[in-house]
């Protein structure tokens, strides 16, 4: 149910098509008398931004416009609801493929779900609707900054070039005004390189997204459906092209031995710590009060310009080549989805917390 | 919320600690006139069965009562309950923990959130918790059955041994009856040698549970939020240990072009296929129609009998070293799990598709 | 939770501020391929507009615009954004109550809960947030009239005067084109010149609104919880200024007896019916076939042109006096407010009705 | 959905038929290190126990057994199940009524809701249900008696014999050790008068339950879909037989004048009170701190002794006549569900209330 709406506690829901005047959304649930830093919002949109470069110009169509639920930039308890313009939008870019499933698109199984033949149908899907997705997320960032908890996202892994060892939150954050969203600078060179050379061969590549949440107490989250990683998991399969979770040691823990594997407790300056961090700041669906790690993986972006093979919507074989513009990795600019998806599973949890006492 | 229940019409309510005298569970949205067949049940409890061998008797204790929503075998649409007695409960082998926080267990987190001073409260995180599942599982599974849908699960990793091709859904279906949940004979010997000699260290492991969910028919799951993989996320990461989910070609993804990734859409006897399964059975949220495949990776069980450091209830520098049954690796036995929960969100989604119209 | 949402699969959520440049909604799961009908929802609008009178025409700022979710006028199944300009906001009309807590209005309770000083909270609070619940109910309505159902409501009492006898559908359907919603004129003139009387004094009066629900199908609802009767009370409840809610013979049952309330059955051209309608169509939560039918009665609006002893916000004795514009009575305006809501409960419920079976 | 789950936060799930061995609930979301005092559940059963006289011993078949959620009597945070032993069931009293729909009841409406030819079926629409209700009510009261917060109901009506003043919280709190739950004794008197010639006429009479609560604090509800009232009216419709709620001056509002009304805010003591309580202790869906009040109205009991003309299952006329133990009023048992189900929506929306904040 409620398939455009996520979240418990604080509600988020998104409306909008790509080849609509606006997109938009609603948050329901978000506390009173929280005065909401705009620049922080639109800073997260500018990550996000297409055809974003380093030091780009923000562009209109970037900015959301609120119609509820604020009195001088403040919460106020009502709903907030914000549009944003599809300044950009070419419909007709899309009208090739009028008749056509795009391999690895929804076009087929939208036509499969609602019944109707209409090749618009499926732009619900576009990458466009992540955008009210770092809106809403922006603002449970700033909700959550205000008890000390901050989440930073990086590109960790684009087709071959991958970083190769860990890195602090500080740096994490810093990679956030880099334009690969990498802390690695020469990494982030070859990363660059590799996406020229693959929009060059008409291609299109997978890559990895690596977060980290810090400041998030012990005690939050909930011990059997509702797990922390359960949320987190969900939150992040819900964002186009993910296709791949895992926290902590995650799929590396597939070969590794309990006392390899095992945080030992331990004291540090008078607090319960673990020496290690395989569990990724989780056990037993709930916070330990370590810093709270994950990965999500992407798929290639389906479209692609060279020559792939098809079927038309009556079944005849027919041929596909991609046109218009469209980006060849979900990374970087993904980065700022996969942040706002993460703040918002947080504070949803943080908020349910609240309500385990009278 | 709702952190004892999962799912929206099928909805699966669970209770019950490993201390207490029964677990059990409730299913409501369960629809009526249905002739439940008991065997095929008990024939999942067993493969979930602590202590089973492939030939061993089932024990009393495996068998769930059902106490409402059926008459005759036949369910109502009331809601189903059931317990299942704990008989070999020895909480005393317990005692020993009574102040000492288990490492990557539950015993701070728990504390941390309940506020509890109590090491019994962590026995909702056990393991035992999953039996109630299976229960579930296994009548989302009869249901899904009579529309053509079938759930199969395998153990396709346990540390350094790993499955080395794809198996089609009949090998991973007969692997449900051998001791490992393992189509590969000589892999099953080497993963029980394994097991074996973990257990003589002391220690325990990690490994890897891969589905097959056969008879999907396209257009089943929901396009933003609730998409088929993030729901199948979820329940993925609520089982105990789990640590990582991947569907379709998965976290191989990061290092694909879009033109090896992408499922090139053909015509098979009338019908719209894809050539390859690289998105595992969804695009774009929704079944397409093939073969809807993921995997779970889950960390080693935590309790070893090495001494391991640690910390007690008031900080002070412990050791501690596991006492009493305990199993060195999840799989097999979570393999039953992992089926019962990919039943339960496919059944979720079938019944949800059935509101799109009037 | 869920404040602002309303229903389980057709749901809408309400946002907006009648001090805001708009108020709007979102309905999420609306089945697609429906061809919207605009005309009957601006039907509905005009029967809600302030300052009404039957011939007047249409004011701009009553036509609610379209956002996301249609194509062409037709649902695609996406979410149905939509906004509604407040052209007439004079939010300065209300800087007079600045300080004070209006009796019987929302000002305290709002400063209670949100804990904001600021009297433009309480605009979330105004009659003009039923405008979207009038378009939201009015999409409801066309569904339902392609299965048949059709909603009919009217004025049956305003202060001293109320309706004294039972109404067909069809004389209750006609009232919707009168301006008191009243099917009796003659009561109509006396309940028009009474309202024009309490307005003169500076008084406001109360008054009750029947409903009669046609064409539902037998077995449709839910038998504990979530009984028919139990979604339309709370339905009905949330209307602003509702104080009351039965169904079919409702309060006079305290003093009925069984062999007088028993709706006997029988059978009419083949089919099983009831010879009498007692049960309002509703027999253990689930509808029986017969007309829905029920009566909400409102209190009198708050705000009176009457000085009145209140407090103001820091706790001193203060006098009051409404300014500016304000209705009398919630009648005959919100008639179509609780068409609406009652459309979507049965919508709501039609659709559930769907997923109790694979 | 969740046709058999009650509330948001304090969530609580019924399940069993009164044909079977028990009936039985499970509460999610109690908060943890609450020591429950069993002794007030066993009053609250007691006072709703079938066959009941004032000073009747209790009877086994109303002691709850507690399975899960408790450790040593005080609550985990786990979900608390519970089941309660149907003693008494004698089905074969029903036999007579198996191909028979009996006036006002559920029989025709769930044959037509689960398609199952089975008279069985409508057991879960027995009265026998709502004694799980007072369970999970009774644990609520003791959860909101912590923070000050009483619940206390009367029989205020039984056919032509009603009450004819307001009676103060401490009257009506001693209501619930008589036997008519009626705080004046000469109505008392006249009221099982009837009752007993009522039973001897062969038939049954309708009636009316009054509740007060106090000690809410200003600030609890919710200002539009979910509004104090509306989950009220809600909870109070989902009681079998109950046909009508109002809250304060209730269905008299629609005869009164604005200036009648409205509750004038005046100081006292240092708050910020009302000097008339016409709304019932709620202004906008949001609680005034003042007492909550409101009446719920139910129909006659529907299996009456008198000879009754019916249907058979095949559309046959026929004749039918209540046999077997059944009251003729719901009061006065009816009355500890009604505060049970008063209680739980209370306690859900202070709850609710926690979350405004981080």
């Amino acid at each position: 149910m409620a398939g455009n709406t996520f979240g418990t506690i604080f509600r988020f829901t998104s409306f909008g098509e790509s080849h609509g005047k606006v997109i938009g959304g609603v948050i329901d649930g978000c506390p009173a008398g929280i005065s909401l830093d705009l620049e922080s919002i639109l800073r997260d949109m500018e990550r996000r931004r297409p055809g974003r470069r380093t030091a780009s110009k923000r562009k209109e169509s970037d900015i959301p416009r609120f119609l509820s639920g604020l009195l001088d930039d403040t919460t106020t308890g009502a709903p907030i609801a914000f549009v944003i313009p599809n300044e950009d939008a070419k419909s007709d870019d899309y009208e090739y493929l009028k008749d056509l499933y795009r391999p690895s698109h929804g076009d087929f199984t939208y036509h499969k779900k609602y019944g109707l033949d209409d090749h618009r149908l499926v732009h619900r899907a576009s990458a466009r609707e992540t955008a009210v997705r770092v809106v809403a997320g922006a603002i449970a960032k700033q909700l959550l900054g205000r008890s000390g908890i901050f989440v930073a996202g990086i590109t960790s892994c684009i087709g071959p070039h991958a970083i190769e060892r860990d890195y602090s939150f500080e740096e994490m954050e810093l990679a956030a005004i880099t334009s690969m969203q990498c802390p690695d600078k020469e990494l982030s060179r070859k990363m660059k390189s590799f996406l020229t050379a693959t929009r060059k061969e008409g291609d299109s590549i997978g890559c990895e997204v690596q977060v980290m949440i810090t400041g998030v107490p012990a005690g939050i989250g909930d011990p059997i459906f509702n797990k922390l990683q359960a949320s987190m998991a969900s939150a992040m399969l819900s964002i186009n092209a993910a296709v791949s979770f895992d926290f902590g040691s995650g799929r590396h823990a597939a070969g590794m031995k309990g006392s390899e594997y095992n945080d030992l407790f331990t004291v540090h300056n008078g607090h319960i710590r673990t020496s290690t961090n395989n569990s990724g700041g989780i056990q037993a669906g709930i916070s330990n009060g370590e810093d709270i790690n994950f990965r999500v993986v992407f798929k290639p972006i389906p479209t692609i310009s060279k020559i792939q093979q098809t079927v038309d919507r009556h079944g005849n074989p027919a041929t596909i080549k991609g046109r218009g513009r469209h980006d060849v990795c979900v990374a970087p600019r993904v980065v700022s989805v996969v942040e706002a998806m993460g703040a918002m599973v947080i504070l949803d949890h943080m908020l349910l917390s609240k309500v385990s006492s009278l």
